[in-house]
């Protein structure tokens, strides 16, 4: 290949620098489009960006957009002297690509999916550091909303009073929208906030995070409101075992200088202790995912995972959950940092994951 | 053709009562893919969202989604009966195109682009209620800042200020991320806001919407923090002039009952006053864009822009601005419902657009 063709913000953040805000992407047109060669970062900027981007992609060559990326398509390759251009396939749509064919037929485009994914997937020591940062805002954050829970409040008012404190907090945004979820509200394992209000004797399940300097944190925690329902409580218990089930082999792998397990095995260990319990079919999602400059990137630990060994070093959640329909949810997640060159898995989520009473 | 297959999250809602939150979709996986036959609305939800989907789009059949969609495609193409299928091709990735035109040969895709953009762009009256109604969460939110800007707060705080007032003001969220530029960062027409702090003799500039029951609103006010400096008002004037020119080159069709004016014809009129000036080249993007369930969306109003004339009813920004490198940035942004069955543009951000000197 002589050129690579990016349009994921992320991936023009991580190989150029320049960091168009959350759902900055939405209106960037083709602001954000970049292209690298051996020599040469290319980023495309419109008027809008053009100082940010001169800022931020400093050793990049910027060029202006036209509205018609097609029309400007054969003089930016030609300027780099790309013949064969590796092209970001599962982000760029069908349309462009058959649009950038045709505007350039002599230029040979060839699928890359997966390649900076799997670069991002590896951690940097840099790159940790900030993921602990923005970890430690959002642990934070919930000890500062704990002893303000109380029945009555609805679910959308205080997943907005731990927004304030986190992105008063020292976090530049959110990492994602704060799901707040009580009662059986919590059998949605992506539910939005809504106007229930917490009620005693149901659980408060907050799934939130953080991002500092464009790398993000992820963390669920499920609360009781006052006593616990002795079937909640139940739940809880299978679901901070089946947690430590894929922990404990991480660890083991660690300490004993096994080889990696597969992010199907992590899987595979948590969902085995709720398939026991007889919650396998309240468990639809996976155990976990990488997490970066993007709240879901590389590696998966799912069913569907691969089954090669997870890389290294490298951070992800692990987060299983029950839930069931009209009645109750209860997810724990964490992030660790996975690092083969260490002899044990690194917690980065520092609130306790203990059965936690509030709103008394 | 005898199916529809999209992906785009406000197609999805707009066609099938699937509401993704903003940031959502980045997460939702296969989740919000879906197929619209003569018969029947299929849309894909796993189980993180069954709840949801099954409340909001109550006439689909749901059906849970594989980490490979392209493993499901046969089976779920010939449960509609369909052999032809449109296909969202602006939004497809080209991996994904290929991946299911791999799983089922015999089924034709063809592109099918702009569609579901054009029937969005004309609105339902029911629709413009709900962009009124973000308009005024958004002028009134304002309206409450407006009093406690001081001198020496930063960018941050402010925008902050004014994103709690809109949230807790009446707005499920915001529309997009809030632009507060001081002085020369107000050069960045997509700036985002710094620990700069706010100065007295400078320009502050806001843009910010709110969003109610998924349709958006967008303005920008350019406020003068003490007395105006000479150029910032002068540039001010041209600005506001340019605007009233698009404006009124509008209210001319209506009242006349002549044919529509043309995106480019709106943005032309804007531009006139402003290379009058000697401004042109300060002023590099378009006029104006649609807004409903996206913040940008058909029609554009650009020098690239279709010179078709508007579709109607529709609503758009109309947002000329002058930028000056290192100095200062003007903009000022209002949305209009265009509709040719009345006499008059409608005007629905309330805010009045006069200068406004604030922090003193």
């Amino acid at each position: 290949m002589d050129a690579y063709f990016g349009i994921q913000p992320e991936h023009m953040r991580y190989l150029t620098g320049f960091a168009l805000d959350d759902g900055e992407d939405r209106v960037a047109g083709n602001s954000g489009r970049f292209l690298v060669s051996a020599d040469e970062v290319v980023v495309l900027a419109d008027s809008r960006y053009r100082l940010q981007a001169a800022a931020q992609a400093s050793g990049a060559r910027l060029e202006a957009t036209a509205y018609d990326l097609a029309a400007t398509w054969p003089g930016l390759v030609k300027s780099l002297g790309a013949r064969r251009v590796a092209m970001e396939s599962a982000a760029i749509s069908h349309e462009l690509w058959q649009q950038l064919q045709a505007a350039a037929p002599e230029v040979e485009l060839t699928e890359a999916s997966g390649w900076v994914e799997a670069h991002r997937a590896t951690k940097e020591p840099a790159e940790v550091e900030r993921i602990k940062s923005a970890c430690a805002v959002a642990d934070r954050s919930l000890a500062a909303i704990l002893r303000r829970v109380r029945p009555g409040q609805t679910e959308r008012e205080l997943a907005l009073a731990l927004e304030w404190e986190i992105r008063t907090g020292g976090a530049d945004s959110l990492a994602f929208g704060i799901a707040c979820l009580a009662g059986p509200n919590a059998a949605m394992p992506h539910g939005s906030p809504s106007r229930r209000e917490v009620d005693i004797g149901q659980v408060l399940l907050l799934d939130f995070g953080a991002t500092v300097d464009g790398y993000r944190s992820d963390m669920t925690r499920t609360l009781f409101v006052g006593e616990p329902a002795a079937g909640d409580l139940a739940i809880y218990e299978i679901v901070a075992a089946a947690q430590s089930a894929s922990m404990d082999l991480l660890r083991v792998a660690l300490r004993a200088g096994l080889p990696a397990p597969s992010g199907r095995d992590v899987d595979a260990a948590a969902r085995r202790v709720i398939v026991a319990a007889g919650h396998g079919e309240h468990f639809g999602h996976g155990t976990g995912h990488g997490i970066g400059l993007a709240t879901h990137e590389q590696p998966a630990l799912s069913r569907a995972a691969s089954d090669e060994p997870l890389p290294s070093p490298t951070v992800f959640s692990v987060e299983p959950g029950i839930y069931i329909d009209g009645e109750t949810g209860v997810r724990i997640e964490d992030l660790v940092l996975f690092d083969r060159t260490r002899t044990d898995l690194e917690r980065l989520t520092g609130f306790p994951g203990d059965v936690l009473v509030v709103g008394v």
